[in-house]
């Protein structure tokens, strides 16, 4: 297993939706970096469950807890925070010193229950299956382990602090709901998502996202291009199927003179008149607009009836899900999408200035 | 720069489009795997330009040179074959030696002719600006330099091999075109590519890959999944601006019950009904054959005349490209994408040995 | 920054000596794996400080917080542990169940003080100069902050989990102290130590490691031989500045008739008469014991007055340091030096599984 | 296997003593550094084999061919060079183009013989036996297979590029003897070898690497420090079996009070009035020169009857080593030291410009 990514910087994710605790270790940020936790806190909480009729009932406050790495803001009064002393007249602010960070935070609102059934009849399109034929039966299986979306609360707070960095230097990324199940009018976003929750089911959807601010010559060619380390960081967020940069499919059928963005001068800047390439060309940003659209599958968590195997007897049976779910991860997931991407991007950024 | 691939596996490309030669190092191959030279020259010219009237008409013969990694097959025998020595009764059969995998491909057909507008007038959608960003003026720029497409005859050099050894592992893994443009009739893809052609004109498209016979457990959670190393390899194809894995986009549509996979036992195996995961499930294979789609842009070296900027003016100007260019490069890419997955499920392979 | 160590299990280290707490996170542990939490206690014990005269007199028991990645040990009862749930009857066994490791100690004995003086005055032979060039303001000075020696606990954590799955494949990890300064017979240690400590000074001193019971084949040829990793996994203990494997430098002054072991066979087994190569040849293991040796330099924090520079002053000044420190940290390096080997050695087992 | 080294360069070395080449890929080098053919060729010549009585008489010219990466160093001209175009008027000066470069090295002078008893009857102290453990009946045995010194060429052809970039940031690195087998004195060093050349035997020896003008700030604390990676490349030399940093093993014997370097102001800038430390603190450079010292077996290949066993028969049998073998590899290892020091320095300035 290696839930480790990034080459400049290391991000270790660790944890279990039931272990004492999850987190998240971050090897590599330079020194003198500041981390607003207020801000981090507010970002982290787009994330956190029990919000809204559209999340899990699980309640999880998801506080990060610095446990290393940051020191007080102020440097004459530079002293290790511990993520616990207050900053000056309110405002929560530290500073990276160098060593690595390590956030954690605590799992709360647990019901161990009985996970007897699922480990012999494993749950559709879930990372049961796949996760007792590779652990066996030291599988951690209560509240889906690992394989919980409940990890991406540390790639949040990982992603957070790149995002402030990366903010502090102009760029802004965002992302939005640009579908739900068949349903593309964000006025209906919310509805489709109660509909299918009333018939015991769950919904997908998809999402752009937009980084701003770039500059142009960040990235790689071949096997270190944006898109690649996008796309390798992306797909750690569970339940993504797909991801496309630019107009990404629908430019698979147009023409080249259609597609391609010609370049004009703006200001004394070369930029493009269109951005069909989402912002990278050969790997590498161009200095437009990075935007991409991840699919996310409908949450296979559903309380109706389903199909599945006794693993143990070797034979098929009826599975009937319990316990607390989404009906939809969409708007849950868009500060993950928001966190992979500023990851990767401040991963491209560290390796930009080598050059 | 990191053309470099793989955590058992090293693969590490090398080349531009008019150095003397272009290949790829592949670290970490175990001993006594068996590479047989005709079906790789047969696999890779598959990839290779100046076939038919789809593709363009530079000559390369893309002959693999192994310089070192294999030894004659029959061990009582064993000697290092440099690529150069025949095997026994024409069977040209080798053996990787534990030794580190190197194959050239000597670059012939170069017509270096003169990139000095190139250089000041980037072509639209290409590598040109953001490379001229990156690398100044010493970029290589003769032929797309390390950007061409032509540095995936080195991809499929090394995908060739893997492909050949999980094949004898039972792991088949094919393409095929879906989509040429806007047209999904294989009967229509052909003329769709020439009538692009007669416009001086280019076209995209979308390949489904597919791998048989992969055993469930290979891959891990977040980071390091299926998808993630898929993706990562995928993206160093130039051109491929999206990969969704079973029914990627589509699905993202569905409810939970339309979308869930159940499971059943078909001769004491568990199967899923359905395959709308594309055979991985937390990152982590589930038995199913591996399935997925990469949406290819159209070429943008188009004849036809287009919009640019002169960087040394700071000026817009008009740009018409010259030179032997393919007006659609999906039937080429096919290969390719084959070779990316290889690489990337052999890789994983090696991976769920240490489980 | 990269306090992080392996390639086939991911060892990220993260803390600071005055931070919350300290810890590791270790990533590709397979499931399945039993630990034994006193034994691991018992073996961080051999680390701790304030246990004899020879040490500092911080106290810190150091006590190893599970976080993640263990479950109860018996698995029809498994259950997420967290590293509090006590095992059955009293024995405190745990198995690894796939998911990345994350263990912490707490920081408890920690006197803040004021290093406003330390930030100015650089101790000689400390990383205080270092880190300031390189972290600016931001370095978290207090207690020697990531450089401390401190940071050596959640390698033993590490180190000690490897060594119990390594002593359970007959693999075992001892060391000596083979020399205390010029001291070499092991009746005078302790009293060199305390002379040195009655005199406001310090010592230093050789350590010798062996690992026995290792198979033949670990390890790989140039730079992920066995030598290689030990030594890059050894030189994170702070004050090691020399490892010789085998007969190392002694070695060196032999001729090739002298220095070679000649093999024999053994009831069947392959040995060599002796063993000056230490275990490797060519980078591999060849199933002798491992045997090397590392200087540890001593401990720079000394009583005695000492010649540094004021940094803002710009010029030469006197430094007294104050505080508590290891006239000798020979004997608590004894743990740490076992764990950088058998992590070393691990991931080395891990990828030998691939061949 | 895993010949690669390095986090921000990639270096890959391949081949084997007998293969068609041998050669090497650096991946990472940003455009725009001047490489000087004669330069490079110059210091490979330190290396090659044939040119004394104190080296094996194999006759290798040793001639780097470029096959990518480099472009001319004249930028109006800039043309892909492949190694071939002569510079202007003479001088043969490339530039990097950003692009990875690919060095190869024709095997010419093999005499392919017949190792089968090689194979069978293992040479003590050589990696024949365990490479036969690893690998099996496929490992390439002729000539020392991968695990042959002539595998240093490529690795000098990578770092003499290094060293010739360092070079022009004000960086030189040097190395002496200083010692051979137990003679200290240089003017004496040559016979010790020729008496142990006679005698049908190999001498070992010492080689002491000096760094000059490294900057202070470049390296990481604990697993990426400036010795940990030192030493990972050095041990990729055949037949080093030991490394010291300053005073290393004699730094052990010593009080912290005769030890510790003492700080002091030398015209604006921090020094220290000894260099015990041999340049590097908690695995930082601190501004003074980069010192250590490596311990060189003597050549396990000696004319000597030896005692070995019969891998098929299973028992004790005599073998007499036949060949072309160095009487001792230290003169020509400088250089191959030269250059992991130069590999390691370099990959450690690029990770100092993300701080």
């Amino acid at each position: 297993m290696a839930s480790c990514y990034g080459d400049r910087i290391k991000v270790s994710i660790f944890g279990q939706s039931h272990s004492a605790a999850i987190g998240v270790v971050i090897d590599g940020f330079p020194a003198g970096n500041v981390v607003n936790m207020e801000e981090l806190r507010a970002f982290m909480k787009r994330r956190a469950p029990g919000q809204s009729a559209t999340s899990t009932s699980r309640k999880e406050a998801d506080q990060p807890e610095v446990l290393s790495g940051l020191v007080n803001a102020i440097p004459e009064l530079c002293s290790p925070c511990g993520g616990k002393s207050a900053g000056i007249s309110g405002v929560e602010e530290y500073t990276t010193c160098g060593a690595p960070l390590a956030i954690i935070i605590r799992n709360t609102d647990m019901r161990s229950g009985d996970y007897s059934e699922l480990r012999d009849v494993p749950r559709p399109s879930h990372a049961d299956y796949p996760a007792y034929v590779k652990f066996g039966k030291c599988h951690d299986i209560a509240g889906g382990g690992h394989f919980s979306g409940r990890l991406t609360a540390p790639l949040c707070a990982a992603g957070g602090i790149c995002i402030q960095i990366l903010g502090r230097m102009g760029i802004n990324i965002t992302s939005r709901i640009v579908q739900i199940g068949g349903v593309t009018d964000p006025t209906l976003h919310e509805s489709e998502i109660l509909t299918a929750k009333s018939h015991g089911d769950s919904v997908g959807g998809v999402i752009e996202c937009t980084a701003d601010g770039v500059p142009a010559g960040w990235g790689e060619p071949i096997f270190d291009g944006m898109e690649n380390k996008i796309a390798a960081a992306i797909f750690g967020i569970p339940g993504i199927k797909g991801i496309e940069f630019g107009n990404g499919f629908a430019g698979a059928g147009l023409r080249g003179s259609q597609n391609n963005d010609s370049f004009c001068m703006d200001g004394g800047t070369v930029k493009t008149r269109t951005n069909n390439s989402g912002g990278i060309l050969g790997g590498i940003t161009n200095g437009m607009p990075i935007v991409f659209r991840v699919a996310v599958k409908p949450t296979p968590s559903i309380s109706q009836e389903q199909q599945s195997v006794s693993l143990s007897q070797g034979e098929d049976t009826i599975l009937r899900v319990r316990g607390r779910h989404d009906p939809c991860i969409v708007p849950r997931a868009l500060p993950c999408v928001e966190s992979a991407a500023a990851i990767a991007l401040y991963d491209a950024f560290l390796a930009s200035k080598e050059g």
